[in-house]
């Protein structure tokens, strides 16, 4: 079935992307070209240690982020970039979720229900 | 934490909405007064039986919806109903929605960087 024959498909909205915790790592992280440590990114989005590693860890495997791991003097220090990849797919993500937005604004103001073939009530 | 100190966390980004299939399926029913039957959400939301009769039950559990199952001549069908609860928290949704969206948008663009206490690189 075609996106056109399915228009509530949303087919665009890459699920990477389109996670709650993700969606707050990728824009804490879209806004700094020099990337941030782990311990600030963890108090902007509000997530434990474990579930962020895990979200970066999803994000790092689809290319979308880089972990850069050294040392802050003696302790272990991770900083978080957003690639270039990631962060054109994160624009093309946000384009589709701005789409979805108007069509449910629509819905929900009640006039979406042109030209859609349904059984009658 | 705070949502104030963590401003990236998205807590009211609601968890029954803020999935691709859902997204489609809760949009397509909230134009609709009159609800929609199966099939044809199915055709809209480009969804198989066993993935829209999932999906469904997650939002009837959360009292987002109804499903009213009765006969059309011999066939069985089932009518989907979005509920005033659902109406109204989907609304909710969408305003949280709108602004990430918005962050985002201004964090893609490479403003969004003021009042952050972060690490120098």
């Amino acid at each position: 079935m075609t996106r056109a024959e399915a228009p509530f498909a949303y087919d665009g909205l890459d699920r990477v992307f389109h996670e709650r915790a993700r969606l707050g790592i990728v824009t804490s992280l879209a806004g700094r070209a020099d990337g941030l440590g782990f311990s600030d990114l963890k108090a902007l989005c509000g997530l434990t240690d474990g579930n962020l590693s895990r979200h970066l860890q999803v994000l790092e495997d689809a290319g979308f982020v880089t972990l850069d791991k050294g040392y802050d003097g003696k302790r272990p220090f991770t900083r978080c970039h957003l690639t270039e990849t990631g962060r054109d797919r994160f624009a093309a993500y946000l384009d589709v979720l701005s789409d979805v937005l108007k069509k449910a604004s629509r819905a929900t103001a009640g006039s979406d229900t042109a030209n859609l073939k349904v059984r009658p009530a």
